[in-house]
């Protein structure tokens, strides 16, 4: 599980930021990447690194402003170019669909996988036997959700390598000895599978929120995650301003990180009137102040999540 | 008047070429510029020229490909947030407005400044004192224009300064003398306008052509431009690609050239698969053999246009 961070600046793009995309990389676990939000240019950025689109299986958005979604139509053109033929799943608020399907229909452009939409509303949009996604509003003047993504806790893998050490041939016996079951063996042997499985491993927690007002549906999106990506439009200081455009500063999102006791913060969204190393590393320092485990994002960033034993 | 090449690629963004747009440099003529095309990433590519968004006067798109278009609602809004407030015009085939009303409006951006949309059909679609454009069709499966850009003939200007040494006063005589008329002073002394005018200056005319085969509208549209700007997605030998994908080949585009007898031409809307610089070179080389006085575009190629003794 890794983070790729595509785009880190606000509202336009600048030349060392572009507008927000950000990709989870999911290949050890499902051989899948989901993206973010997805800003004019986000397959532009895509070119750069070594994501490949047709591995792009679900995007999910946090609101339908254009810098979070003018990149859609581009990229899932360029994704069918490209001979994409896996379902890609949507989710966003409502209206995102309309942009999708009028932006591909006036453009004549046919693809060669289906797409497939979902309106995302508060509650859990997404669960399958990995994986949970779970989506409550924020506070953004249009209709704007954080996804807190929940990776599902693994039972530790049947060691084969022992069982056979011992002659035990596979059969429905293994099942059961995967299961952490006691079987009795013809000689009478009996056999406990918990002895059988390696380490189990816990799963992760990531939440990642759209632009955002301080807002208590924050912390409760990102309790205990081991990470929490957070908007910081402004400084320390200009919680007014902050306020006024529907943002957050440095601090009130270290602040939801520290009430939330998540483990890692790392801050996006940046607006372009900070520009100098100097500029950019007190924002850092304003959240540190905080929440220590603050980082700042830059595009191209890269963050892995460690596996966590159970 | 100028030419900035801002994407020279074919379908899809690559590092080394992004998708269609021309800027053409109207600063000293009308202190304004006019883009042609806007693929997605245009503002991006524009942050590294010195084009200023608010410039941008007027928009003609050639057609509604997504490489042509998906830049539009990212530069529209950009412009506004930049503090643009002039009226900015739009021409292209039908479906424009809609793809550009429908993402502003799910995106919930408010403009700065009016937008206006012109629905590009054969003839002459712009015309006033210094300009006059002409459309015509092309043959590219989908609707799809050529623009044949006229410069209207500039008289000579009045040279005030030989009349204030002759102590005549500004008044109407100076419109009549500037209109090339002749003048009675009260004094008996007969002034000849024409002895009053700087050089006249003749019009230039450019022509940008969208994707296209080789068709005879494009020689039409072409016919003695000082520069014809033509697509080249193929190389010559390619014909029957070209054909089926209704695109051009580097010696069609030549042919067409020579045939309209212009006086520069420009090969643009590159595929990717040409990469190499001995393959790109190899294209020039192809299209040089029918005519001479061929360039092969890249992004950021600057053109000048000198201005024409009358």
């Amino acid at each position: 599980m890794k983070l790729m961070f595509l785009g880190t600046g606000a509202g336009m793009p600048a030349k060392a930021r572009n507008v927000t995309s950000i990709a989870l990389q999911l290949l050890e676990e499902r051989q899948s990447i989901w993206l973010f939000d997805c800003g004019e240019a986000t397959q532009h950025q895509i070119l750069h690194t070594s994501i490949k689109p047709r591995k792009i299986e679900k995007i999910f958005l946090t609101h339908l402003h254009g810098d979070h979604i003018y990149g859609l139509p581009g990229f899932i053109s360029s994704r069918s170019f490209q001979g994409g033929t896996d379902l890609v799943t949507i989710y966003g608020p409502k209206g995102v669909e309309e942009f999708v399907r009028t932006s591909l229909s006036i453009s004549q452009s046919h693809l060669s996988y289906p797409l497939q939409f979902v309106e995302t509303t508060e509650g859990t949009i997404f669960e399958d036997e990995q994986f949970k996604v779970v989506a409550k509003k924020l506070d953004h003047g249009i209709a704007t959700f954080g996804y807190r993504i929940i990776e599902k806790d693994l039972p530790g893998a049947l060691q084969v390598d022992k069982l056979k050490e011992l002659a035990i041939k596979p059969g429905p016996i293994y099942q059961k000895l995967k299961n952490g079951e006691k079987v009795k063996l013809e000689n009478g042997t009996v056999l406990d599978g918990r002895d059988f499985l390696g380490p189990s491993q816990k799963g992760r927690i990531v939440t990642i929120l759209g632009d955002t007002r301080y807002t208590e549906n924050s912390i409760e999106l990102s309790i205990d995650a081991d990470l929490l990506i957070h908007e910081a439009t402004f400084a320390d200081g200009d919680e007014k301003l902050a306020f006024e455009y529907f943002h957050s500063t440095t601090t009130q999102a270290a602040k939801i990180a520290r009430l939330a006791n998540v483990k890692r913060l790392i801050l996006t969204h940046i607006s372009s009137r900070y520009q100098t190393d100097v500029d950019l590393d007190n924002l850092e320092k304003e959240a540190q102040a905080f929440f220590p485990a603050t980082t700042l994002a830059q595009d191209f960033m890269e963050v892995e999540l460690p596996k966590k034993r159970g």
